[in-house]
């Protein structure tokens, strides 16, 4: 950047001089919205009332994906697209299955190599694409469903690198298409009942939040018929960060509503453990020659980092899916009034809660905790539970698939924007900056170019 | 620091000019060890088969000392010095209730002014002094004590700032003195067990620890009689970062091994959250012209810091007293082969527990733990238990001070050095440090001058 640009560049954003010089090169490219794009923050779309729907992806995340929309009313599957004609061939009988023959008639079928979606769109021309591939393919394949004319959700992450979220970004302002990550969790029972009760007052003003994907997944290293989740193994070899930031993320950051309204991301801090689980279990599990051992393995088995946000609260986020050790997801929200938690579910609030605890010094848990699911269930998930029951993840999937298709159907802002997607996968790119620069602050670039304070909390909607 | 007298320090330290400039000031000043001082680190004093101990501050803290103290064998109480009389007054009996009139007859007794301690050690010379003073007065009795000729223990923390650490350091080892700081928690049953399980490799290699003190205390801002406790309201209020880090650290450092052998303190990130709570509490409790209803209060209610050692390993240390939430000092330990954590106490091993779990997802807790304090109590807490029974906090202090006077009387080395006080505390100034530059990493100043990894881990000893 010349001299002269970079003053017109530096007189143009909030940005003072000194907090750009501390910006990587790739955070300094984003000024003014460019002409003609628009804030996407409460987006809604016209009314879809009759949503054509193509997938591209149909393996074990993508058919529930499908399944789910398929038994929808006033959806039709219009096109599958996977790289096996079997996985193809498979779900559109799934889809016979969960709706019969009188819908979803003309299911359109690709298969058999890797620009198959590419002529998917460009034939089809669906009204919503559902991206459940690799995670590199994500950001290319929203992008591309936006500039063809459809509203693009895509599972976590949302893209990989930063420069990829601002492209999705753009293109989303640019097309007016959504651009929705689907983070199924923020669709629990607990996450939805902690997201009603923070709003509701119930734990006071809101301080800090803990989040984590802890889940030992070691034995996704083990290739499959088809490598689903091996691929993963690159990633956790060759990037040193939190990786797989959402699903612990996304919740607490809608409790505490960053990018929304009163406060968002501000910086991060991040360390990792050394990287030692994932060499020992390839050498167990593998023989020598085996490609699992001749990997440098550079990402530590476990990360731990933490987010100060613009009105100064803190959020510590974890990741490890490496390590022996149970599931969890941390979950944890505490504000001045009481504290709610996950991995047991537990509460505390000041004063007790009514006919169990006497005060805040013990926790509300197991079967006492029926009390505050009486009171404080959160309305959607009252609505839609019996509906939705059976479904995978204690009825998030089929609970979040039922809100998409009833946002675009009744043309509302969908409950997760273009940049709350964004921010919650940018914390893989910043953990692995701050990680390489010895843990110093890296701050979070502003997908909303300043705009995110006119963008309401995610309502209780019933 | 003139440029020639920095080139000559730099040349003598191991700290590269890089490094050095990134330090604050207080850091750079300490290069080589002083002419005629020496490494404390297994340091064992003479043996002192009959311990003559005094006591400065006999309050709720400094009296369990000394009535431990008093139950033992070969031990006299020569001193206890006091502001308050009655206080002095009242231990004295404690003193031969516990002991009976035959043993500690002559017990000089100090209170009245703020200077009777320095009368006390110029008059009584005792082999040992007890300081449970407010946390400024550590670091000048301890270091006073040791110019005196006594073996100091101190309350937590050992000091308030890294200069007076520093001043400790010299000091201990000048004097050949011991400086160690009490932390009573080490000596818990879970952590001496967890100690027993990491040392016999049942968690493989450790990579992780969580530490805490999350302990509401609002109502210590209420005046006592004595004020005890009440004084914290002004560190509080003025200083932002973990003031009391050394309960949930000190235990999970000793794990770990840092500042022995293999592994050291690195450095640190830290992050507060704004300071909310005890604002409120005052306004709550108090009328409006109160003191506390006067102060600018800068502290977060919680702290959130991230350790980073020498090897790379990871420990999240948290402190939060002022939030209305349940007690918890997270004692977790993470290794390759299983993790062990408290609040509840929970183990998981990879391949599980024999009869209890078959695998690592889920946590060994409640009753189910009995095999595994079967098999892996620490010996000491075995050969202990019985004879501490009825002691505060679940036997800690009845077993820490048995183990200081059997280390003492034996001349063994003691169990927690002068440089593991220095490095938990140190905590405090380091994360006030990062909090105040926006989470940027400060590094952990050498104590031991290069010489951590001669010092042995702590030893099982039964």
């Amino acid at each position: 950047m010349k001299n002269l640009d970079r003053r017109k560049f530096l007189k143009k954003t909030s940005l003072s001089a000194a907090a750009v010089s501390l910006l990587p090169a790739g955070l300094q490219a984003y000024g003014e919205r460019p002409f003609q794009s628009r804030y996407m923050g409460d987006f809604a779309a016209p009314k879809l009332e009759h949503v054509r729907a193509a997938f591209i992806g149909v393996g074990a995340r993508g058919g529930t994906h499908l399944k789910f929309l398929a038994s929808l009313e006033n959806t039709e599957v219009v096109a599958i697209c996977d790289l096996y004609e079997d996985l193809v061939k498979q779900k559109v009988g799934w889809v016979r299955d969960v709706a019969g023959k009188k819908r979803h008639k003309n299911i359109a079928e690709y298969f058999g190599d890797e620009n198959q979606w590419k002529k998917m769109l460009d034939e089809v021309k669906p009204d919503v694409v559902f991206i459940a591939t690799n995670w590199m393919n994500h950001a290319p394949m929203a992008i591309e469903a936006m500039e063809k004319g459809a509203h693009a959700f895509v599972e976590v992450p949302l893209a990989v690198t930063l420069s990829e979220m601002w492209d999705i970004v753009d293109t989303s302002e640019r097309t007016q298409k959504h651009c929705m990550m689907m983070e199924n969790v923020n669709y629990g029972r607990d996450e939805l009942m902690f997201l009603n009760m923070c709003r509701q007052g119930a734990i006071g003003e809101i301080l800090h939040g803990e989040a984590a994907y802890i889940h030992e997944l070691r034995g996704q290293m083990e290739e499959q018929k088809r490598g689903t989740g091996s691929w993963r193994t690159y990633h956790y070899a060759k990037r040193n960060g939190n990786l797989y930031p959402t699903h612990g993320l996304g919740p607490v950051a809608q409790y505490m509503n960053l990018g929304r309204t009163d406060d968002n991301f501000g910086s991060l801090v991040s360390f990792s453990t050394p990287a030692v689980g994932r060499i020992a279990y390839a050498k167990k599990k593998y023989p020598a020659d085996h490609k699992w051992n001749q990997l440098d393995y550079l990402g530590g088995d476990l990360n731990t980092s933490i987010i100060k946000t613009h009105l100064g609260k803190t959020v510590m986020v974890q990741w490890d899916e490496t390590s022996p050790r149970p599931y969890s997801r941390l979950n944890l929200i505490q504000g001045t009034q009481g504290t709610l938690a996950g991995f047991p579910t537990r509460v505390a609030l000041e004063g007790g809660v009514e006919g169990v605890t006497k005060d805040h010094h013990s926790w509300v848990e197991g079967d006492k905790l029926a009390v505050l699911y009486e009171k404080y269930d959160h309305p959607l998930y009252k609505r839609l539970n019996e509906t939705t029951k059976g479904s995978g993840h204690g009825g998030m999937d089929g609970i979040m698939m039922y809100r998409i298709v009833e946002c675009l159907q009744k043309g509302l802002p969908l409950d997760q924007n273009v940049y709350e997607g964004c921010f919650w996968s940018a914390v893989a790119p910043l953990s692995e900056r701050s990680v390489a620069s010895g843990g110093a602050p890296q701050p979070f670039p502003d997908f909303t170019r300043g705009n995110w304070n006119s963008t309401k909390p995610l309502a209780i909607v019933s």
